[in-house]
């Protein structure tokens, strides 16, 4: 069985790409913040039957980041799928977006893609398999206001997975990234209520006119949505899907 | 079960998505223009237990693009799924390129997707459900010389393509695009032979240098990669997935 | 001094490009519908003492295209420049949209810039040097709800316009598109004060909550805007700027 | 007259475009790390009759180069144009990329776009006018292998440029990438003699077959090219010209 490290695997998104990829027989490394991140990776060991382990890697250092790696090679035995899932956000206007938030957002969202590339490289080289799902987001091909350093990471994260694909292509390694819209998650779904409140909408209405402003189709991209093409990109299949970048934005932009 | 129309369905691409939609159950409606379409469609009905329907429907005549969707109303119930996978080429350069060859491409390629949208789009709407699925090329988002009518075409389709997820999105309409690089069909693997010779290479020569050198991974789309592909689209789960060009290419649109 | 066909070239934008050009010594063949094309033609090449001559040539019959190519070599000498410009419009939903508009946008907006493209081409290609200038839309990189022929022709002029910078490197030919978003000219102008009327706005409010919602620059472009970035591609100096699709649009294509 | 501060500005690309603006009227404030930078830029200030300042700001360093933009708005009056162009570059396959090329690359080529646009905004929203200029590269848009930190900066300067042109469009401050492909610059030609004795071809050849490979116009971009361009987009003319990334790279992205 195949064996893949999810970042941010131990929430939001991540957690819905960790227990699909579980419920499909795959190990895994997931590393992420919480507290009880090691309990939430043992729940999804026994429940799936599969070996799970957990990293709290800090990836604004690339030196955690390389042990991370190291330590799925060990408990694990390789890696063959990476997922680069870890993201954080600020909204703030340029001329008063913090220093501090820039660099964090860039090394997070950003150059932990090419840490962790660069760290599993050499062994899906030599075994001629790998898979490297980027999950960016629309604002990797689009821009929003007051969202900076987001947009360029996630810019970013799109020239990363291209030039991956080309260097990855005559090794069987694949790059791709997954470029969703607005994603329901707890953290969204908490935001609802008091958003509702703040504009003195219906929760209907601020899903549709606030939070979904962007999207033609008025729903929250599903974290399954996410999850069930992110198996897809990981599968034998999909050897000559590479270097693409993989809307699931509800319209937003075709527009 | 849901019902697919699929253009071009008898051989080929569109073959491999009947076959592989079949097997999943759904009931088709296979356009083609193959003597021997009928035969063709009723072994995929009996091989795989659904209701299948030919129709030889000439896709330059709109009346008859009408038609063939009124058939498949008629004999199948309701067309839930409409693939546009019908294409034809022709190589020339732009100043010698014969008049005929760019309307007939314009019409098959390009038109036809329209008109076959035009009509089913009004029984998907009321029914709150609909999947477009154009088959349309990495040559909707990038050109090689000698082909100025199917880049045309297949850049319009790709316009088409966010047109109606745009006008889909309230009704549970999704419209994409799926954008494959040089696919191994029959008619391709028949080249394979007649270039090695011509070009004095071996036929693995020939598929990486002449025939895939726009590909960093030099093997052929397979066809199943692309029904694979179509399917999943095709399904509920990918409500949120409209207006995006997806490209299946080995790498080409990356570099 | 060079010559340049503009078509659609007695109005609008057409009639500002041919204006910009003229001024700066270009003879020109303008086409155009109006009944008065011949005179606004003289006009211009007295005000700016340039040869210009006029072709009232329908660009839907390939044949009157050739004729009109044709008529510029003979009263001109050659064809330097072709600016292809002329444009229709219909909206209308997409089960709705009447056929003969969808036939008449794609043989105006697209197929023409094939036709005429194909008629300058030898002519361009012996001399070494030639610039194709096509004036898109940013419906040339996005859709719009209603506007299935209009993108559909837009998106394809992207595709031919990689396809003859592709055909044309060896020779000094160059084909580029424009891709203008919402354009003063006397027609629109017209419109603001109608839909102020319908929508009960003021014209101030029309222009930036209802005819400019795509664009974050609330100011319509300039015809002005777009004939200086046409006079840039027809110089000499332009020469390795080219197969590019240039936005003016106010910041539309990038959210 | 108007002022503008040009990164990278006493040498390449950065040169030419400072030289251009010169002959315009504009102010400078050229930054660039040559000893001799303050001589060049005072030959420029002497020759165009122009004020001009130098700056050895460190791009690498957010202070700096708040304490560039100090200078320039204390010595000139105030920015009107800021020209990011300074960049650099480093070729390795990813597994053996070292850590601290990637940390320059994206600190000069990517976030110092950032730090200085952020140090220049408040002042060009204040007077309601503002250029960002940013020499991006095909690389914003296309991939090449061994060059991940390079063209993921380009991307993200690609994100940055839509997020300045959405937040810049209330205040009348534009922002654009230029992308060009191969350049012709004093480093580009010193390279051809070595690379044409390392690959046994003459000149013409390793210019069109090595240098040039993915560019169809075989003929380097000209410096002058991107400054005509970056002249234009600076002008009051190119108002709603904004969030656009302008390929000038042969027709490489059409392909």
């Amino acid at each position: 069985m195949k064996n893949a490290i999810i970042t941010g695997g131990t929430s939001g998104i991540g957690l819905g790409i960790a227990t699909k990829f579980a419920s499909q027989g795959y190990n895994l490394l997931l590393n992420g913040l919480e507290k009880n991140g090691e309990e939430i990776t043992q729940e999804i060991a026994r429940e799936y039957g599969v070996r799970a382990v957990f990293s709290p890697a800090n990836l604004q250092q690339p030196e955690q980041i390389k042990r991370m790696v190291q330590q799925a090679e060990r408990e694990l035995g390789q890696v063959d799928v990476l997922v680069n899932n870890a993201g954080i956000q600020h909204v703030s206007p340029v001329e008063e977006f913090p220093e501090d938030r820039w660099d964090a957002i860039i090394a997070i969202n950003m150059s932990a893609t090419f840490h962790s590339a660069k760290a599993v490289w050499s062994g899906m080289k030599a075994r001629g398999f790998g898979r490297i799902i980027n999950i960016a987001s629309a604002h990797a091909l689009r821009a929003s206001e007051y969202k900076v350093a987001y947009v360029a990471a996630k810019h970013g994260v799109a020239g990363i997975t291209k030039v991956l694909a080309l260097e990855g292509a005559p090794y069987g390694i694949t790059c791709n990234a997954i470029c969703p819209g607005y994603v329901r998650t707890p953290l969204v779904e908490a935001q609802i209520a008091d958003q509702a409140r703040v504009h003195q909408m219906s929760e209907a209405e601020v899903i549709e006119k606030v939070m979904l402003k962007k999207q033609p189709v008025k729903q929250f991209v599903e974290v399954q949505a996410i999850a069930g093409l992110a198996l897809h990109l990981a599968s034998e299949a999909a050897s000559q899907l590479t270097g693409a970048l993989l809307p699931i934005d509800g319209g937003w932009s075709a527009q």
